[in-house]
């Protein structure tokens, strides 16, 4: 399957005040993706995207990344049940960062951990910088931890 | 002035279920931070720190971060007035990477461009990969655009 394509990277007006996609795509050939509930805007998860993952994402309306431990394309929810449908993708000013509005499936769990958003836990401001986390008691976690 | 110092990363229990922070930084020394507003989640910037703006942001309460254009420390606002005030920082279940809840002080622009979120385009879902963008509407620019 031959790459899909995307508009080359413009120059500064095209790529921040432009209506063309260029996706900065890093040195591995990826770019940042945060998926956000449509709903309550609330963070889920953080992950990465390839040219394909990117192209498939905006093709289909479903959630697709690049899984950089298993070096593989990579549906989420194929495993958990949890596939993502977006909603919304936009891209921040410079291009080298995605924002997906997405509703997850299923019992609404994103994070492999079983928690509803994988940023279940915060750091204690103020404190030196060996501080600890508090996990967000707010936030049940799913009995079994299930992959992807 | 010497680099702070974070726990070195543990085994996958203890980054995962643990409550030791210890963010994993990419080959570059970067790890990325989504910044929210603390009020409304609304997703404002996606920027990279490096283990000392970490460490001060945790310290101060203040958005610190690394450019990865002008390779330096920043402390988000020193030149628009926009200085981010964390309300709370989380990390995610792999700890590489950052959620802050912010309030955006002065006018409450998060974007250089003069938008509230650097996220005022969006991806016309369903068109081929060369789609366009379509900007944000209700989310008004201020005059004249800023840096940081």
């Amino acid at each position: 399957m031959s790459p899909p394509r995307f508009a080359s990277r413009g120059d500064h007006e095209a790529i921040e005040a432009g209506t063309l996609v260029m996706p900065k795509f890093d040195a591995d050939g990826l770019i940042v993706a945060v998926a956000v509930d449509a709903a309550t805007s609330e963070v889920l998860m953080v992950a990465h995207m390839n040219e394909e993952a990117l192209a498939r994402t905006i093709a289909s309306g479903e959630g697709w990344f690049w899984s950089r431990s298993r070096k593989e394309l990579w549906r989420k929810g194929d495993q958990s049940g949890n596939r993502l449908t977006v909603r919304e993708i936009r891209v921040d000013c410079d291009q080298d960062a995605l924002l997906l509005k997405v509703e997850v499936a299923g019992d609404g769990v994103a994070c492999h951990r079983g928690y509803r958003s994988c940023f279940y836990r915060s750091v204690v401001i103020g404190k030196p910088a060996s501080a600890s986390l508090a996990f967000d008691e707010a936030m049940p976690q799913r009995t079994a931890p299930d992959a992807g």
